[in-house]
């Protein structure tokens, strides 16, 4: 508990009926001293919205839902205003930008909050895979701030704290493995989307819950840790942990490493990114208990079982316009397969055909990152309807 | 690699021919535009020392063995001067002292190095335990500061950079369990010095290796940490945990926790303490496997087999001249042990048999300490008198 008290940070949350979202406001439930709800956006879960809206009492709402925005408005009167996100997302009254959205949707608002000079809780990872070096310009430029909240990235910025950024010689990136990580290749081939959704140890939304499976959210963690700690990919290492208890390892030029642990549940990055640069208490929170805990294993990754990862890892270190179509594409690819219209070795192969296809641009140019993911979009839809 | 090129530090070792002392020693000869060796100390080892002193040049020498004098500063001449330990830790030109001695030697030393308002690396740990208020004291009062050296409370210092105090809501000292980690009562009645000296995982030196198996160094290091973070006993955890990877860990307020992990080499916490604020590159380390490693094994200490862990921790939360005695009970214990007079289990019988007679005094009371001290030393030498 930091000595003095700490002053209420206004919070934009985008994305707040999301699997992020909800949980931040279970950290803002916990510690309602330290934090006041200036804005909330979501998509289309409009009875959620409203409830939060009720129990906050943002002055900013918004949802993709346009026939709803009467229905808010009222529900929150005389405060709410409806308001797009990029235009919260840099509200002069926002002091962090919760970045919870999926897909696209978080890139504009990502940017408009880091050019005013934010805070910016990133929890959208597509953001940083398909324009991480847009939004590390942005930043500079407007002296905002990015702060990770997916548990990996918040391991490794933990470690970070108070060493300097230079004396990074490797990162160990953990990896649970997904729903599939005991399967062989045979049964690999035959699975079902339902069995995709059963992650072993986290709770998370469908879409990352399939990249889990497939390991493809591994490498957009890793292109997202080169972004995000300015580490080049061929720093990053990818090491199978099943337990999920080590969340990310830091190597330091000396050879110390340090690594942050700690029980499966997101509201703790979540919190810390809130709160950072102070630690507040989580009474919520179950000790840490190595003793029960027992064992930690460590393995390598498959990449003969899991493609998608060492394709990820090709398009990061390619970088251009390849990581925004590998995101663009998978967007569609599990979409498909969720669908049950893809077989699950079918979401590595689009990749690979889409990535093999493309003309790379540059990867500072939002423009050509933006028709990189029209153009894989498209050609994966093609490809999909070609064999279905 | 830090940006800016380091100030090359002075370095006053004491102990210089033991095992931290020869290990310090690496470093400086891995990293020697960091550090230029002020003065170096030994006990009898001067041939040793002598050749030390011909290496590395250093303006202040001393040996135990006086006799050894005129020798020493010939082979040093024209620089070195015959320096005892307190006014090398003092020295004007010191920029850090490494306290490398064994038992009391090193409490003056580090008393004066701290009233000086020296860095002091502390690896003689009798020093904290015997005497941990007081060396805090000393420390705040001359402005000196105390730097870990041995790898458990290196690791706990790593985790706490960039964190503020305040926020650590338990610490986990980990324990490798010493050569007979795995006796039953039965065969630990039996063993031999011979078998005691043999560690599964560090190379260190005889005393401290007979008391890794007792598992009282383990208690000695949880009085050293109460110390050197100003952390209650009731917060420490002893967690076993046999491959010696994970340093140790701190939980934080948030339940957040984190690890230092790395080879068993003493040479990296001694270049971490050295190098302090900055991180040197380490040529000679083994770069960081945790699929090589494989698994890690959390156990909860068995005290009924070492009883001289549950002991230690008593007397550590009882405080005062406690700790004290402990410390000088057990060098008299391993003593005989070492010498075959006593059994294994009777080191344990006799430090519990040396607190329960004991009267203590007050923890900030140096004079109380070397008095209960010297009376433990004069107890425990008429226990195994009357018993061999």
């Amino acid at each position: 508990m930091p000595s003095k008290r700490p002053k209420t940070k206004r919070l934009v949350i985008l994305g707040s009926t999301g699997s992020i979202g909800q949980q931040t406001l279970d950290v803002v439930r916990a510690l309602p001293e330290r934090f006041q709800v200036l804005g909330l956006a979501a998509g289309r879960n409009v009875a959620l919205l409203q409830e939060q809206a009720r129990e906050f009492k943002p002055r900013l709402v918004w949802s993709e839902d346009e026939l709803a925005r009467s229905t808010l408005e009222r529900a929150t009167r005389p405060m709410a205003r409806w308001t797009p996100l990029a235009e919260q997302a840099a509200h002069a009254d926002a002091d962090l930008v919760v970045v919870g959205t999926v897909g696209r949707t978080g890139l504009g608002p990502t940017l408009a909050a880091l050019r005013a000079g934010k805070a910016v809780a990133i929890a959208n990872k597509e953001v940083l895979v398909m324009a991480g070096a847009v939004v590390g310009k942005a930043a500079k430029e407007g002296r905002g701030e990015l702060l990770p909240v997916d548990s990996e990235h918040s391991a490794i910025w933990q470690c970070l704290w108070g060493e300097e950024r230079n004396a990074i010689a490797r990162i160990f990136l953990t990896a649970s493995g997904g729903a599939f990580r005991d399967y062989t290749p045979e049964r690999l081939a035959g699975v079902t989307a339902e069995e995709a959704l059963h992650h072993p140890t986290w709770q998370m939304g469908r879409k990352i819950t399939v990249d889990s499976a497939t390991l493809l959210n591994k490498g957009f963690e890793a292109i997202e840790t080169r972004w995000l700690f300015d580490v080049p990919l061929e720093r990053i290492e990818i090491v199978m942990h099943r337990e999920s208890v080590i969340h990310s390892m830091v190597e330091f030029a000396d050879s110390s490493v340090k690594a942050q642990l700690g029980e499966p549940d997101m509201r703790l990055p979540i919190q810390v990114a809130l709160c950072y640069p102070d630690r507040a208490e989580r009474a919520a929170a179950r000790a840490f208990d190595p003793v029960s805990i027992g064992t930690l294993h460590f393995e390598p990754p498959d990449f003969r079982r899991f493609p998608a990862l060492a394709l990820a890892l090709q398009a990061g270190k390619r970088g251009g316009t390849f990581p925004a179509v590998l995101a663009a594409a998978d967007e569609v690819a599990v979409h498909h397969f969720l669908a049950g219209r893809l077989r699950f070795p079918d979401i590595a192969g689009l990749l690979e055909e889409c990535l093999s296809a493309h003309d790379g641009g540059a990867e500072t140019d939002l423009e050509a990152i933006l028709e990189a993911d029209a153009w894989a979009r498209a050609y994966a839809d093609d490809w999909v309807k070609a064999r279905v």
